[in-house]
C-alpha cells in the first residue's frame, strides 16, 4: 500500500510517497533526506528524534525508554522505530527547538479543561423521580448542561439503561454519548501569513495531526494593515475577512478528520492564539481602530466564544478560547508564546522576541514585563526583497564564505556557499538567508557601515568583484552566479530599516527595565523565522545585540505551543490572566527615544 | 378617531369601537358593558378599578392618589379618569382577583435584572490605550458583554463621541445603543389550552401590553398527553409542537410591536411559567418520559436559555428565564403562582389549588411545602361534557335555583337562573357553570348522592320534572329550556370523577402535612378556571373542602403574575430556587390512601 507523507523541515515541506510498514528512517534513507543518528541507525542514542502525527505505530517499550511522558505526548517519535502505517505528517525538529520543546512539555501537567468520563445514572422510581438533567449532573459531578447535550439526553439515557459517557468542559457537560466518545482539542496559531492548528487527543494529550497552510486572507493584503483597510473599506468586509480564515480553520477541520477518523463532533474545545487583527476578524469584531492612533482594539480578548458564533464547526456547545492581548500590536501570540516559554515563572532576566513584519516583544525582569511592538516591515518574509521568498522548499536559508577574511585573501579568492530548503536547487532567499547574506557581505567589506554597496575597485578582496553587478540601474552582489540571485542595493535598505526597527525596540525595553544589555540571561526567538535565524549572522548586522549571541535560543512555533497549553492544561486561563496582569506596554509611537534609537540602529 | 378596545372580563373577551378621546366609564356606558362605581361615576371613590394598556392618557395626579404605586405599575388604572387615545386592551379584575392583585403587586420592590444606563467611556490614547470592551465594562460596571454588543461597539463608540447608553442583565451587558433605547420584557403564562404573553416597560413597569390566545399546538390534541403522544409518534413531533408554541409566542411579539411601538430588539428578557410539558416543548426538550410511569421529565428547569436557541425572536442577547418544576406534574407555573402568593414567606398554613386538567395543589404549612397533581380530566374545560364550552362569550358561567329548595316548594316552583358570559344568548356552559348546575341540582334533589339523576316520579319538586328529559336515551336534566342547554348522566359522572380526583388529592396533602382541614388559614385558587368558580357550589359539591369555604380567595392568573415578577424582581430567580428547597412531592399513583380517597370522594 503506497502511503503518503508530508515533511515540514526547515521551515518548509515536502510530499514523500512511500510503502507501508517501513521505519521513517527507512523512508528518509529513500528519499534522501539528510537526518542524522549518531548511532547510525541502530536505535541505539535516542537521538533521531522529530514529532509525527498520523497512522503511525504505536511507540514500543525500547522506543519509550528514550522519551519523557511529555515527549510521547507532544507527539515526538524515534526515527529508527517508529513504522508508517498510512499517511502521516512528520515535522524535523532543529537542535534547539526540539531541546525547547521537551523542556517544554515537561514544564506543565497534562490536565486539559475537556473531560471524558462515564457515568451511571440513579434509576428513577416513582418514589424518586429524579430529572434526567439534574440525574445527570449529579453522576458527572456537574453544574450545568449544555443545551446540546439536554437534547439528546431522554433517549440517551433509557437506549443505554442509564449509563451513558459525557464529556464536560470544566463544570459544564458538553455532551453526551451512547459509546465512549472520542474527545480532541484544536490549538491554533493565526499569524498573518500562515496558519497552523494542532489536533489533540484529550484524553491521553497526544498529538493527533498538524493541518496548515498560508492564511486565506491573504488575497486581502499581505500585512494587518492591510487586513484591517480591506475590513473597513469594503462592503461586508468584516464577514468577507472572517469567512476566509474560519473557511480555512473548519477546512483543516475536515482535513484532520479524513485522515484521522474523528468527526467534527468529537472536537469539543477549541484554543486561539494569534496577533490582536488576526484574532478580531476570527471572531468576526471590527479590527478598525487598530489601524490608526491611537490604536484602540475592540477587545483584548482572554475569554471564550461558542464556536457556533464564529461559524467554526466543532461539536455544537464547543467552546473557543482566544488568547489574552496586552494591545493592538502585541496579541495573543505572544501571550501564549510567553506562556509556552514559562516566562510568567521566570526568574531569569529574559527577552522574548517574535520577528515578523512587526518585532513583538517582552522583557521580563524582576517579576514585571514591559512588551513593546515596532513594525520591522517585512522584509524577513521575503516581501520587498528582490530574490526574496518564504521559507519554501529551494529557498535559500543560509550563506556563509568559506574562510575567514584573512584566509581567503592568502588563498586568492573567498568561496561563498549556500544551503537550500530541502537540498534542491535554489529560486530565491528567505529571512534567515538574507541575514547570513548580508553578515557575509558586510564581514567580506562588500557593504561600509553605512550599508552601501561597495564600488568593485574599492573591494579589499579582488576575487569578489565578478560578484559585484548592477540590477535595474543600482548595485548588487550576486550569491549564485548560476542562478543569477542577488542582494540589491535596495534589499540592503529594506534589511536595514527592519533591522534597526527591531534592534531600536530592544534598547527601549531595556531602558524601560532599567537595566543593561549585559543583565538579560537569555534571549528567546520566537516564530518560524526567529527558529531558522543565524545567531551570529543577527548579531553580526546588528539585528540583535552582539553580547546576547551565546544566549540566544530559539523557541520555534511558541504562539502555537502556547495555544496547545492552554488547551492541554487546564491551569493556563487562570496563568494567563495573571501573566496578562504583571505585563506594561510601551507604545513607542509616542516614545522619543525609540526615534533617536531607531536612527542609531540603522548602522551596520 | 375610531379606536378598537379589546375588553376581557368574566373570562371572555369583547372587542369595541369608539371615537379616541373618551374615557373608559363612557366607553362602557355606550358599550353597555356594567361596571359598578360606588360613587355613581363622580371620581370620587377610586374603586372603578380595571388593568389598562396600550394608548392611554397618563395618570394625573387625582387619579394617581388612588393608587399605589404597585397598583400603577400593574396598569391599573380607574375608569372615570382615564381616556382613550388609541387602540387598547382592557381586562376588568373581579372583586377577588383585584385584591389580590394590588396586595401583590405591593409585596415585591420593582428591581428588574435588565436595567438601562448610559456611559461615559474614557477616550482613549496612545498612553491609556483601552480596549472598547474594557472602556465600556469598566463604565459600565458590568463584568462582561454580549457578542451582540462586541460586534456593535467599536463603530458606536466613535460615533456617540465615547458616550452610549447600554443595556444590561445582570452584570452583562447586553446591548449598546447610541440613543437611549426603550427596554421592554416579556412575561409569557403557557397553559396547555391557552396562552397569555404580558409585556412590560423594564424601565417603568409599567404594563405595556397582554396579548393571548388559545394554544396553538391544540392541533396536536387537547391535553398534555396527547401532546407528549405527537411529540413521540410524529417525525420532527417536538419540533412541529416547538415551532407552533414559538411561533406563536412571535406573532404576540410581533402584534404588541405593531400596537406599542416597541420593536422585537428592545425585548431583552423573557420569563416563561408553564406546565412542565408545555415548557419541555417550548425549549425544545423531549417530554417524552413525563407520559409514562414513572414520569420523568427530561429537566426541572429554573434556568435560562438563551432566546436565540428555542428560536424566540427577542433582542439577539435576549435570555429566557424557565420557571423551575417540582415534578412532571407540577410544573413551572404551579412555583410562579406560589411566588406571586408568596407562598415562600407565608407564616400562615395556606392551601394552593391550580385546577385546570390537572388539579395541581401545594400545600404551606411550618416552613414546608408538600405538593401533589391529580389528573382531573378536562371535564372543567368544558372538554367531555355535552354542552362544555371554553369560558367565551356565551358561556353559561353562573347558576342558581332563585330559592332554597323549602321555599321552593312554598311557592310551587323553582325558578333556574342563570347568567352568560357578556351577557349573551347561551351557547354552552364553561366550568364554573358547569359547577353551579351540579350543586343546584344537588341541593334540588335532582342527584342523589350517587350522582344518579333521579326519575322525573322520584322528584320531591314535581315542578321540575319537564326539565328532566332523555338524550340519546340517558337522563338529563334542562338547564335552559330556551336552547336546550342541559346536563347529561354522564357529564354528572365526568364532574364526579374529576372533583373526587381533586378532593382526594387535597385529602393527601392534609395527611402529609399531619394536619386537619380546620388547620388550612387560606385557600388560594389559581387559574382562570379557579377565579370564576362559586365557592359555596364546588364546597357544596364536594370538589372543595365545605369547611374551607370562608377561606376560598380566587388569584386569578397566579402563574402569568408569578412569571411577570420573575422578571420584575431580581430577586425572583433566588426566591424561586429556595422555594423548591423546601417542596417536597407527593406522587399519588404510588399512594394507596390516595386510592382509597378518590372512591371514597366521589359521592356527592
Amino acid at each position: 500500500m503506497k502511503i503518503h507523507v508530508l515533511l515540514y523541515a526547515d521551515g518548509g515541506s515536502a510530499s514523500l510517497e512511500a510503502e507501508a510498514g517501513i521505519t521513517i528512517r527507512e523512508l528518509f534513507a529513500q528519499s534522501q533526506v539528510g537526518f542524522d543518528a549518531p548511532c547510525g541507525g541502530n536505535g541505539r542514542c535516542g537521538k533521531c528524534r522529530l514529532y509525527a502525527a498520523g497512522a503511525l505505530s504505536e511507540p514500543e517499550e525500547r522506543e519509550r525508554s528514550f522519551l519523557t511522558e511529555g515527549e510521547l505526548r507532544s507527539g515526538m517519535r524515534l526515527a529508527c522505530y517508529a513504522r508508517l502505517l498510512g499517511d502521516c505528517e512528520l515535522r524535523l525538529p532543529e537542535e534547539n527547538a526540539s531541546i525547547e520543546t521537551s523542556g517544554r512539555s515537561e514544564a506543565y501537567d497534562f490536565e486539559p479543561t475537556v473531560t471524558v468520563g462515564e457515568a451511571t445514572l440513579t434509576i428513577p422510581t416513582l418514589k424518586n423521580p429524579l430529572d434526567d438533567r439534574g440525574n445527570l449532573l449529579s453522576a458527572a459531578k456537574a453544574a450545568d448542561a449544555s443545551y446540546a447535550a439536554l437534547k439528546k439526553l431522554p433517549a440517551l439515557t433509557r437506549a443505554g439503561k442509564w449509563s451513558l459517557f459525557y464529556v464536560k468542559d470544566g463544570e459544564t457537560v458538553l455532551d453526551v454519548c451512547p459509546e465512549k466518545p472520542k474527545a480532541a482539542g484544536m490549538a491554533v496559531d493565526i499569524g498573518t501569513t500562515t496558519v497552523v492548528a494542532y489536533f489533540y487527543d484529550l484524553e491521553t494529550g497526544r498529538l493527533l495531526g498538524i493541518e496548515s497552510g498560508l492564511n486565506e486572507q491573504k488575497g486581502f493584503g499581505a500585512d494587518v494593515i492591510s487586513r484591517i483597510a480591506a475590513c473597513i473599506d469594503m462592503p461586508e468586509g468584516l464577514r468577507a475577512l472572517q469567512e476566509a480564515i474560519i473557511g480555512q480553520l473548519n477546512g483543516f477541520v475536515q482535513s484532520f478528520c479524513r485522515k484521522s477518523g474523528f468527526k467534527r463532533g468529537n472536537l469539543y474545545q477549541a484554543t486561539i492564539a494569534g496577533n490582536t487583527t488576526m484574532q478580531h476578524i476570527a471572531a468576526g469584531l471590527s479590527p478598525a481602530n487598530i489601524a490608526s492612533a491611537p490604536f484602540i482594539p475592540c477587545s483584548l480578548f482572554g475569554f471564550t466564544l461558542g464556536a457556533e458564533q464564529i461559524g467554526l464547526e466543532l461539536a455544537q456547545a464547543a467552546q473557543v478560547y482566544f488568547s489574552p492581548c496586552l494591545s493592538s500590536y502585541v496579541g495573543g501570540d505572544i501571550t501564549a508564546g510567553m506562556l509556552a516559554c514559562g516566562l510568567d515563572r521566570m526568574k531569569d532576566t529574559c527577552l522574548y522576541i517574535d520577528i515578523g513584519t512587526n518585532g513583538e516583544m517582552a522583557l521580563r525582569h524582576g517579576g514585571e514585563i514591559v512588551c513593546c511592538s515596532t513594525a520591522a516591515g517585512p522584509a524577513f518574509e521575503g516581501a520587498h526583497i528582490k530574490y526574496g521568498t518564504g521559507g519554501v522548499w529551494g529557498a535559500i536559508s543560509g550563506v556563509r564564505a568559506d574562510t575567514m577574511r584573512a584566509d581567503a585573501m592568502r588563498n586568492g579568492a573567498v568561496q561563498i556557499d549556500f544551503e537550500t530548503i530541502g537540498g534542491v536547487p535554489p529560486i530565491g532567499l528567505c529571512g534567515s538567508g538574507l541575514i547570513d547574506a548580508l553578515a557575509v557581505m558586510k564581514r567580506l567589506g562588500v557593504i561600509d557601515e553605512t550599508g552601501r554597496i561597495t564600488d568593485p575597485d574599492e573591494l579589499e578582496d579582488a576575487s569578489l568583484a565578478p560578484r559585484l553587478t548592477e540590477i535595474d540601474g543600482e548595485p548588487a552582489f550576486v550569491i549564485d552566479p548560476e542562478s543569477g540571485i542577488c542582494i540589491t542595493q535596495k534589499d540592503v535598505r529594506e534589511v536595514q530599516l527592519a533591522k534597526a526597527a527591531i534592534a531600536a525596540g530592544i534598547t527601549c525595553l531595556i531602558k524601560e527595565a532599567g537595566i543593561r544589555v549585559s543583565d538579560v540571561q537569555s534571549l528567546l526567538l520566537a516564530g518560524g523565522f526567529g527558529s531558522h535565524i543565524n545567531g551570529a549572522s543577527a548579531c553580526e548586522i546588528g539585528l540583535l545585540p552582539p553580547e546576547l549571541e551565546p544566549k540566544i535560543r530559539a523557541v520555534g512555533n511558541a504562539a502555537g505551543m502556547g495555544a496547545s497549553q492552554t488547551l492541554l492544561a487546564s491551569g493556563s486561563y487562570q496563568r494567563l490572566t495573571e501573566l496578562v496582569a504583571c505585563c506594561s506596554y510601551v507604545e513607542l509611537s509616542g516614545y522619543p527615544y525609540f526615534q533617536e534609537q531607531y536612527i542609531e540602529q540603522m548602522m551596520f
